[in-house]
């Protein structure tokens, strides 16, 4: 990450924060409250930490009214430190520079529009037809389908595989190994095979939406697969066929969502949860980790249904109580074991 | 996708349907039955959108003699209307077509076997030894490691990764990320350490298998892992070493499967469900989402251990229950927490 | 696998074991008891397969002095048989050789610091200011960002992508499709909208750690994610930001373990294993599969909480019972369903 070094009188009048401190002290980085040092700007922003607050050497601290008082440093006062810290930190930690042009190592087809303005890594692919926008980084080892479009501005970092049929909007920012519009997992079944039922759908993505490194997302059957503006995926998510996810939603590590879900807007589910297929799920739902979701949810809340460890021992009396509520009869099960 | 032009005369005829309609009308492409306008043949194939058929401006509409009577549009009348409609719509839209060659990025061994009807794409690379079959699809970024085989008419979509020792069937399906034939898991102690078992087996897969995106297949610690004919895999399932799945079993998306299980023939797995390993499933059988399957299952019939989600509140006073069914004596607990 | 002879006086006396057999003969790869042939080397490390010893037809068999009693061939004896067989296959089987050298196909920046021992494979990508050490090999289609760093020995196998401000120990094995150092994912609420907070930190990898294949890492928001000496992670496994994991802790396929937690040293963690956030794992702690760990482990031992399925028609029964104990009041749900 390239830094910069930014006075704090400059940080506060830019971001509207009150500024307890010489205005003329510098930071160049970030740093957490206990390993700041020298040129380190932190922040506060869980009052649990706030003991870190009276030992720390961080230059400046960003930080709410309420913990303003414990803060023996430069404080930058605000209503959201978080937000707040957030903004700064990007202006101190930009991203790397798009440099517009191809590198020769890349194979870009002829009838392929790629914006001058745009950044083509090496060993990069992009197909006839695919639309490459203004100030788009396309990472090594990406490729571009042919009739796929990437919005402005978006950012694809590496080894990212677009297919046709995709249009992403601007913003948009992709991990490593992501795969964007690959087949539905679709079949009929001719006695004991299966047929592939051709999936001729696109995917729809916003803007300003996040996708994780190895995450997937199916084209639609017939139809698309909408990720909606703002949406944010984390890693090693699985969003299959003509699934929608609404604005604003956030999804944690290793969920899956069966084909044809509508997810509201503004949702945060956590990592590891499975939503059955052809479900419709409420806006401002949150579901906590390893949950299944087997029906629809129709009003916004809290959900679960994972259950935390016990020592295995103990675990284990659990299970064998469970199977006693399962036996109305006493019938002898012969299926399993 | 590219479309094609085909009269409902030639649709019937080649696929032995009865139509309702002008056989002279002409249809381009498919479409669900609500979004149909000119051109388009949709379908239904359940019940549930019978509503839909009255309204819909389908071209024509490929369903089952109990349905046609509803249907005031162009029917084409069949025994299993989602079967047929996966094969016109594989008509409707052909899959690009395999123009033969190699890509001049590619990096092809000298001593690879790559056929002359093959087509290999921008940033593939094939080493010494490997076998490519006619008519095979090679897609850009695809490696193809020594001594690997992939069998005539086989498509790898993009950024496949075929390790030595897989030897793949004909007519195979493989979506972007997947990475078939990397090492197994296998450690031995050392004391507190681990030491490397070598995994030196192989990869075996049959005829008209389909492999999801960034789905992972590990090689046989010693022996084959095997996947046997016309098996459907969905994106992100893990195949540990030598475990086999048996001919025509479907499995959804994020399932992992451990070191040696076998999986019979038929079977249909859902999502995120987890496999010990060492074990034997029969065949037919079926798991539903989000179960763990810790023991052999001798019979065919449905298996399950999923829990559907309750509002976070009332799930806690759940498990404070369960916890309850654990407690045989007062003794207390000082692990977790 | 390329496969050596040796002769068994000469495996005995480099690893120390006792021979009960003629040295002269020879062996040329491992195999299973029940498939081993002439020039087979096979081991019994396991009673369970005490059957298979009578009539293996191996050259040698590698066990414990209590077994072999029983074997009719050539017996290597020794203390830990499992461990004795790991070592010498990978004397039979050596993996592919490293060829110092960098493939013309693959673009090093022109301020990369690679060894000349190390081999850098087709279409694989060195930024500018990244190191490669001495023997590394680089396989088809790897990625090291600038600044980023891999110990000598080390082996990244295919469409590896590594992160800047990553730093990879020794002899570190990475499978195909791993993404080491992506973003976290870490937003700030803004209203309804999120807003990236800006991920600077890296990925810390000791030495000998092996890395599944399609596993992510995420670099730490602030500080670094940390993976200790001898760790193995297993296929699809994610660690999100400043996780910590120590020294030979094993963890197997599919498990996610959310940002800021830490797990102890020799642990061992079985599949599609969920962890939350900000947690603390003591050392020598074993976690089984499907299990939710939803708050710190204090003190060793085996944790669970995974159930294991049943028939379905008796699991809804057992949910049905389940979902009885949350009902304190009579109060109608109306969320679900």
């Amino acid at each position: 990450m390239h830094t910069r070094e930014h006075s704090l009188g400059e940080i506060a009048v830019r971001f509207g924060l009150v500024l307890r401190g010489d205005p003329a002290v510098r930071v160049s980085h970030v740093a957490t409250l206990s390993n700041a040092g020298p040129g380190a700007l932190s922040f506060l922003a869980n009052s649990r930490y706030r003991r870190n607050l009276e030992s720390t050497r961080a230059a400046a601290v960003v930080l709410s009214e309420e913990d303003a008082s414990s803060c023996k440093v430069a404080a930058l006062v605000g209503l959201n430190p978080y937000l707040e810290y957030a903004r700064i930190a990007a202006v101190l930690h930009p991203g790397a520079a798009v440099l517009p042009g191809i590198h020769p190592s890349a194979v870009v087809g002829a009838a392929a529009q790629v914006a001058a303005s745009a950044m083509v890594s090496a060993q990069a692919v992009i197909e006839d037809g695919a639309e490459v926008g203004d100030g788009v980084f396309v990472g090594p080892g990406c490729l571009i389908q042919r009739n796929a479009r990437i919005g402005a501005d978006s950012r694809l970092d590496a080894r990212v595989t677009v297919y046709s049929n995709t249009r992403m909007g601007r913003r948009c920012i992709v991990h490593a190994g992501a795969v964007i519009g690959s087949d539905g997992f679709g079949f009929a079944r001719d006695g004991a095979a299966w047929v592939k039922v051709p999936q001729v759908g696109g995917v729809l993505i916003g803007d300003d939406v996040e996708i994780g490194a190895n995450t997937t997302i199916d084209r639609g059957a017939i139809g698309d697969t909408v990720i909606e503006d703002g949406v944010k995926l984390d890693n090693q998510i699985q969003v299959a066929h003509n699934v929608t996810i609404g604005e604003h939603t956030a999804i944690a590590a290793c969920t899956g969502i069966s084909g044809s879900t509508t997810i509201g807007k503004r949702c945060m589910i956590a990592g590891m949860v499975g939503f059955a297929g052809h479900l419709s799920i409420a806006d401002d739902v949150v579901v906590t980790g390893l949950s299944l979701v087997s029906a629809s949810i129709r009003k916004a809340g809290s959900y679960s249904s994972g259950i935390p460890i016990e020592e295995t021992r103990v675990w284990r009396r659990i299970v064998a109580q469970l199977r006693r509520l399962g036996r109305t009869t006493r019938a002898s099960r012969t299926g399993i074991g």
